[in-house]
């Protein structure tokens, strides 16, 4: 019962071994079996092959009903570890008697020899690229296959989507809040959602427009670039620079070497306290912080940055720094910067600027004033705007908790629907209208104006003529009649692309690198018109279906709903 | 840079062989290593190395500031992964390599060296119980040891209790408002945070007080109760009775066979069709959905629950589920119910509950009546107490996305504070009071007055004497001169045990099983006094200090605040 770890280690020995030879890698997280799923799937497993049905060819797609936090775009991502989940799908011989033990009473052998067998080789995954921005009701993935494999891969591939697709997007609404020009770095690793609920943000949030993240582990799996320096903690762990006994730092050319490195940040330290232009600011420093500080530079003097507001930051953290980054000068070193965790953000960023420029113009310190400024502290899309339009001299932003665990919104609700069985197309009804499913194995275009922004997105059957370059279409709302438009395209782009072939012989779309699927979600969100985009009351963009789609539906819909009765 | 997958698995080797013999399995989650941390842990690793401060002893606590859900209770959780990593906390060489060339700037070898040998055989480890509840501002885990390897700690540990402590309170606030006699499953998988947000869920749900999950990999992984039937799409992708070719079953004592099930449905169907006390509720229903039911039951005749809201629940699923268990009655097996997973759960289930008991009295089915009645569909606190204000004859609630992802706070706030180091108390400061650490390694007690509740928390230093049974003390507000009283506790539990001994000589701890760590759960909900846990307007419980920790406490703060300069 708390053998977590070992079972865990026994499968993943029992599916390399399985996997040797293989198309590609399994999942990043080996948690990531086809036992990640409701038990319902095989349960109706079972009972789809007791009906002879469990290789009933069926079309799934994968889709949302409503744009998260408020906003009307969504980035697409989580692709890559569905891709990974459908090539290495296979039961272990131990998963296969765990869940004979787990279906209620009995269940005949012929069925556990049939779930041996399975895997994806007659799956066919078709999927929009990783990070486009994309809208309500478009399939983001269409599964087509064995109805009974199709639904065993229904909860992996929802799990897998939905959060990635929910902080890839929460992480481009902080990037757009924040402006091009700042750099952004996730630090959310310690409030995460479990451990790679923290792995999962650092990847998305960097496709989503992050430069770095605080991750070791994130950063060894992907390869995204890692930043952090120092704690409060290291700060208090000083009592003062006393008790730093090695104190030599030999200069950035290696020509010469100071002896004794904390007198010489002494000396700077006075020298600045009694610069006229900063108005006495500050009298004595805090010794603790002040040697937390030599001793930070001492172990990097190429990178030194400081955490400045364990005690006060402009009577105590700045100045400290300052005496320090001197010191640095001096031996021919640049130091960084400072990070301000607490209190006004704007203001203190302002503050901090001001003295450095002061230092850069009175001490004759060429680039002082440029010093880099990073904020942290419970930032999100609400309070970068807020100091935004306060105005602020931060360089960076560090986010934490409200971007990796989507405060704001934390879950995204993507949903997996039958659209075909069998060559006959299905259609899921509610009295909601926006929970009423499209049916019909469909393709989906995305129409391009003049001016390169995208129009308007356009399901059609499968079967239909491609939408052409110049030509009228009439785009239709899937549901309300009124609701229609003539588009003539400029740019006509299928959005669904095939990602896995299974045996229809089509060629495999290749899964881009990590940082191709970054710059494409940049790019993406570059080619949205900006009100589509912006935070207060977004403009939303349009999903429409073909007229002959449209047609169909309805037909079906009348078709299947129940006539009501009045009393 | 996509090698994610292989990456950990040549990890998983290395640790699992560096491993062998160990005391106790690894993280369930293999992702969990020591590199999941913040790079600032390491490059603070080398600053302390560089200074020679890495093996100074420091004490840190581990502690979060206000219960979350707008409630006056938490749960502690996530103990058992914080050891496990703990008790297999080492480096491998292709880590060690990694965080040499993630370090800024240059490293000397012997750091290198350093972490090659570093473990966590000199590192303490107390805390409380997992599966108690807890307050804000008591340490639920104390760690002591060399402070560069303790930091390295922060960030895992951290993430390993935030999640677990979080969705382990959501979990039992959700059994609190629901009842002790409603059975309770954890349905998110697919909306959870990631695979192991969803992994997590299920295991901390179950502590919280949840009976049973949905997913499959936490039920082998941990040995929780799994439960499933069918989704929609399982009835949407039958079209008629007509397609079930197998129509043969068994009796229950399989005395006999019935070779045409779906006629014997059929002619119960007409039965109820015009039963005059159900006063024509229904004409004819979706024979999709009948076909499906026949389906389901004949590959589940013991287990038959059905999803009786595909098209209409009172008109189509009820009906139809009726006929079906009917048929089975006749040959010796009792359904289990239905699930509803739409519409007014508490009106439907009141109107279903009706049909069940017209059909026991009228057609003579002892126990028809009792049929269960499972709810899901989007529910939370909010949603569980309106029906049950309202109510309903719902006997089981499935709860997913507002369960897992804590959707209505996704975040809970605990920190690591350096309390100690070389035997110096260590306060830090923050202008806002809430966030003042509380210094020095202390003891935590809970008092317990005559009526059995505990009365109040109280931290000491660590050497003053245990408060005792039947004498008076004195609880002090830690920060609030005013707010104290005087307690005679009829019981005095100490909170912190070694879970963990390094090198004390201590006696460790056992981890419990899960099924332990949930019944001491139950059993301490039972314990706090009902106003303490209430949803509205909860009384908070009293968290305090002794009397000479509180006079410490504001000995250190004058000592280090800087005075302030109104200008």
């Amino acid at each position: 019962m708390q053998a977590g770890g070992r079972i865990l280690f026994i499968t993943m020995e029992a599916r390399a071994s399985q996997n040797a030879g293989r198309v590609m890698d399994g999942p990043t997280n080996p948690m990531v079996t086809p036992l990640l799923t409701d038990l319902y799937q095989f349960t109706m497993a079972y009972a789809y092959w007791k009906a002879g049905k469990h290789n009933e060819r069926a079309v799934f797609d994968l889709y949302f009903r409503k744009n998260p936090f408020g906003g009307e775009f969504t980035v697409f991502a989580g692709l890559e570890e569905c891709i990974k989940l459908i090539a290495n799908f296979k039961l272990t011989e131990e998963e296969v008697s765990f869940i004979h033990k787990s279906l209620p009473g009995s269940c005949e052998e012929g069925f556990l020899n049939y779930l041996r067998e399975i895997d994806c080789s007659d799956v066919e995954v078709y999927a929009i690229s990783e990070g486009t921005v994309v809208f309500p009701k478009v399939p983001l993935l269409r599964l087509e296959g064995p109805v009974a494999v199709v639904q065993l891969l229904e909860t992996p591939v929802l799990n897998l989507v939905n959060f990635a697709s929910l902080v890839t997007t929460n992480a481009a609404r902080h990037r757009l809040v924040a402006g091009q020009s700042k750099m952004l770095f996730e630090f959310g690793l310690r409030r995460a959602q479990g451990p790679d609920g923290a792995i999962g943000a650092s990847k998305y949030c960097y496709i989503g427009g992050f430069d770095a993240t605080s991750n070791v582990a994130a950063g060894r799996l992907f390869g995204i670039p890692l930043r952090g320096t120092h704690s409060h903690a290291f700060v208090s762990s000083f009592m003062s620079p006393d008790e730093i006994l090695e104190r030599s730092l030999c200069s950035s050319d290696g020509s010469s070497t100071c002896e004794d490195f904390v007198t010489l940040v002494h000396s700077w330290l006075s020298k600045i306290q009694w610069l006229k232009s900063l108005g006495g600011i500050f009298g004595e420093t805090n010794q603790s912080e002040l040697a937390a500080f030599i001793s930070y530079a001492l172990a990097f003097p190429n990178n030194f940055l400081a955490l400045v507001d364990t005690y006060d930051v402009i009577r105590s953290g700045v100045p400290n720094f300052c005496a320090v980054a001197l010191a640095l000068s001096d031996l021919g070193y640049r130091a960084v910067g400072i990070r301000l965790d607490s209190g006004d953000l704007a203001y203190l960023s302002s503050e901090a600027r001001k003295i450095f420029h002061t230092i850069e113009k009175e001490l004759g310190v060429p680039g002082f004033g440029k010093m880099i400024i990073t904020a942290s502290n419970d930032l999100n899309e609400e309070t970068l705007d807020a100091i935004r339009k306060q105005g602020h001299e931060v360089d960076c932003f560090g986010i934490g908790t409200y971007l990796v665990t989507c405060y704001a919104q934390a879950a995204l609700g993507c949903v997996f629907k039958l659209v075909e069985i069998n060559n006959q197309p299905r259609i899921k009804l509610s009295e909601d209208v926006s929970k009423v499913s499209i049916p019909c194995k469909k393709r989906c275009y995305r129409l391009y104006g003049k001016e390169g922004y995208s129009l308007v997105d356009i399901m059609t059957g499968e079967n239909e003529p491609c939408p052409k370059v110049g030509e009228r279409i009439l785009c239709r709302h899937p549901f309300s009649e009124s609701q229609r438009a003539y588009v003539v395209p400029k740019r006509v782009e299928e959005l669904l692309k095939c990602y896995w072939p299974g045996k229809s012989g089509k060629v495999r779309e290749e899964l881009p690198a990590l940082k191709d699927i970054r710059d494409h979600c940049i790019k993406q969100l570059e080619q949205m018109r900006p009100d589509h985009i912006r935070r207060l009351n977004p403009t939303p963009y349009k999903v429409s279906v073909s007229a002959k789609l449209y047609d169909f539906i309805h037909f079906l819909w009348l078709n299947e709903a129940p006539v009501g009765e009045l009393q």
